[in-house]
């Protein structure tokens, strides 16, 4: 059975062990991408320091690539403007759900690499590196680290697309292909956006087709977060 | 008098010499781009070609760069992840304003140069290389180099946001720095979106935010415009 | 209890679903390397061609790189004078074990990606990425891309070093980091030599010491040649 | 009615609005630079440091580059080897009219964007940011950041050559590229020569020829610092 | 009369006169090496520190490159993966030889540039860069840069290889081109080995061609090793 | 006894054995460059080609750069503004002493290597390198791969200074460090300049000075033609 317009693909988000304090693989379809979070007690040198010299915050940021055999035929390694507008929209996603004045002087580098492709990369790699972010913290606060918890709460992504004029959820690539608009959406568990990146690959949207996709997404992100959630109690589960 | 939260700064778009087919110098309050339109008639390889080897469409791609002048803290010269980020976005929004099987075999490049950044300089970039490309296309078919006319119509771009709770249309730097959303809009003569680019800098925003603000860039796009059709009108006179 | 001094650690070799022709995950003890084979029909230049300008044999080529979050200390992304080094020996390695001439044109290009580190990533990136050659090359077959089989016999690799004056087979990395003597040995099925690579890291060694350690590096390769024949069996059986 | 061998092109030096210090248009003939002059109260390192650790002298740098617009065939973006040898051939030109121990702690760079290429590029560098980096300096001394005036005096350029056997004065693109001899001079407002690069493009030059070419580089050199002198003296008014 | 398969090419090392304190010019045959041994006492960040904050040992790191004129066909300038392999092995070997504890806060770069190259270069590279590295040393301790003599024991290479079937010492290009494996051996004084490095180019090769391999190889460095003192006698009765 | 000021340091051009088809060692003094001179059969793409595809003529080009044992301080590898600018004019001085259409399709690189710096290593690269051009030619010529003698006659370089008031001719480095002016000479064997650069290192200098400094050049240039012939003839009998 096809799945339906409004369907998500089946996504999971398990633990994979890696050196990283955080470490999930993120499945969606046939799209994988390991995520991993590592911390670093050293933030960057612009972030402004209080009269003792400490830095007055945290930092998060996101590296994205996609490994050689991710793409059927395969992709040379090296970062292109593609790779680093994706990583650029990742760190603010994910910075956007926590606060980064509870973290001060801790820096959380989170890398998504992507294993197997077959569309929506960015957006599993957002909802992915989440998950591996707040086990990141979770460990940096138990090693003392950090005082307080930074995590504000739940931030995922999806992309929805027009295809023949349908609006679609979740696009893999051979919907990405032939999608008329692609609508990368972030949002948080409040139901605020965070992120909004909408691309006419062909023929402009009007504002009604604008609002039926803002509707779609939605309805992904909320299923998306509850597997987030579900992820991250198991994680809690098996550490303790 | 300063500036309503509705309104846009003072706009401006002047042909300026220099030896590209198309070349304007766009002025929006203190930000000034150079935006040129070089041709040339080998278009890039993975075009497709038709039974005689001829390429069976033309290209238009951007690039953009800040001069070193155009910040008070001189810029330094080379490409970052934010310029490759908005060369792209430029090049996607000039493409969905012409047809390009109506101008085999064409590569026309854009440059938008920055000489002064006030804020706002990558939807004046847009704004403007729309106006340069146009005038580009005249002389390659008034020169022979194709035959139909490919343009579609006008594309536009301006920024809006969101300052201490309130929407605010084309933001300067003073703005822009003090932002919670950012939403870059690139929109043609139909009122159809060809980009949404919104980002949380900050605060999450709720739907009845991102409604507000679509609202607002559409009134600035209309304006721009008319700008655009006067000074492409005005060349088209000095030409003649 | 604690592992013996000519014991290897636990070595699994398993399918991994990625968009490479063969694609394997090694992994032995906490080092995990990810190896997949990619096919192109376009062989490199420098390929001597026939009278009618075909290329006479194929190539194998390798590359390697460690991800960030391999490491407990982030590792940065980048080749470096290591990883140069490292897949200029996995590559010879692999060309070891085919006849280049038995597959004219074809190129495959072996990616091994470090996905947990260690200790002996390289040779574990060896043994892995022939079981994944390998397995590619039974597909370039299936589909009809070359017409006989290239395969020689298997290639393994392994290391052994000296430790406080004892013998060591599979280095760790607590082990390399304690090691007097560092050899690094690939072997065919016929226990000849393909690559033997030896390096005092403090203390040389004399005739005797590197006897000892052939002879131990000689029994691991013989057993991890097992691991890849099994793993290809089942690869074999899955496929049918 | 065409230009006499021994007369300049027409001439502007314009103030142009950017965000630097000093900023100038200069027009040439179909010639146009962009000089920006950028202060930055950081010096090189290398710069000798008193008792007090303060630098002893100031610094003055150059950049030079063309726009992608600025030729009939789109200019590459990207420093090449004859950017490079032109862009220090300005800083040592322009630093030879400052006294650099009368800025001590201050650094200038000039950046030189050519929007507009018809030949005699470098000297319109060299005589436009010498206005530009006056102006800066004055700046400097208003807000207090330099206590005396480093100005010694007007710096100016030409290219001189020699078509067809007969010397020409101010080479435009035409000209050059039919010349057997290229001379750039780089003088002060006492006819003293700061820098003088002469090439055979072709033909040797004897002695006589050289003078000739001096003489006429001398000529063109007084008036441009008399358009220099004359720019400078507006600035002054517009400012206060 | 042919050299005979166990004889090394005619080797002599001198003294070539460069600016750096060591500098030797090493012929084998055709193969010709300047090896420049560079003092500076500053060492690389990483290096420990005593409580003074003095570093706990000294440096020597070593690079490598072939000049353009030193092949038939122009060897293009730049770092390639063999050059970056070859002086990895070179600073290795050489590290081997000196106590790095006994040159406290001193690095040496030794470079070496390959003039004219006819086989055996990575070996004669360290042969020679062995000789300079002593006589820097030498020149530091008698500046006063160190207190004590660093030198354990000479440090030379040699290749080997097997070529229809029989072994041979000391490959020039013409026998290295037709190695069926070739073995770089680094050995002290004490005939104890510091690197071996072995590669079957073709063929695999079995333990008792190893063997006689490595027979061969310590015959040549007997030998390579009276030279180098010899050498090293000759160039301190010079600077008495 | 001192050098008179009118005086060239010792000069040697001797044949240096490398595996390009001319190579030479010049030594001035305590600078030593290698100039060697290699042969390829393909001309740049941007050369003219007849109605046979053949190209039109032929092309010399240079390289500079300096050994990093050259200088006291070790001189890092690779190449920056100086050694492009340093090339380019080698490039252009020797392609002023060849027709290149009697050289057709033959492209000859002269890499110009400074094992010991001690100043003037670009004057000595050129006088240096055209005497390996000229052997290179020769070669060519007896190897069939050119027709004609494309040589025109003897290129050769020399510096001159204003140290303290009094010219200088062939500035050795501590000479150099204390000029005022710094001019850089390269004639032909009729007298005739092919570039003449001149700078003022701190005090601009007038017409006189600079009457005074080509006189000086022009004498320690008529010395090093002759040390040109001397060796061009030795080189052709060693060859006989």
């Amino acid at each position: 059975m096809p799945r339906r317009t409004n369907q998500l693909r089946d996504v999971t988000i398990e633990s994979f062990p890696t050196a990283a304090a955080g470490s999930v693989l993120i499945t969606a379809g046939q799209t994988r991408v390991l995520c991993t979070a590592s911390i670093a007690s050293q933030t960057p040198r612009w972030i402004p320091t209080d009269d003792d010299g400490n830095p007055e915050h945290g930092w998060v940021t996101a590296e994205y690539a996609m490994l050689p055999g991710s793409t059927p035929d395969r992709k040379r390694r090296g970062n292109d403007g593609r790779s680093t507008e994706i990583q650029r929209l990742i760190g603010r996603s994910l910075r956007a759900g926590v606060d980064l004045k509870r973290m001060p002087g801790l820096a959380v580098t989170c890398d998504c690499d992507v294993l197997s492709a077959d569309g929506g990369t960015r957006t599993a790699a957002i909802t992915g590196s989440w998950v591996a972010l707040v086990h990141a913290l979770r460990t940096a606060r138990t090693d003392g680290l950090i005082k307080a918890n930074p995590v504000i709460g739940p931030v995922a992504a999806v992309s929805v697309g027009i295809i023949d004029g349908t609006p679609h959820l979740d696009l893999d690539y051979p919907l990405d292909s032939r999608a008329d608009v692609d609508l990368n959406v972030v949002m948080n568990h409040k139901e605020e956006y965070i992120e909004v990146q909408g691309t006419a690959e062909g023929t402009p949207f009007d504002r009604k087709r604008l609002d039926q996709l803002l509707e779609l997404a939605g309805k992904g992100i909320r299923s998306l977060i509850k597997t987030q959630r579900a992820t991250l109690k198991k994680l809690k589960q098996s550490k303790a």
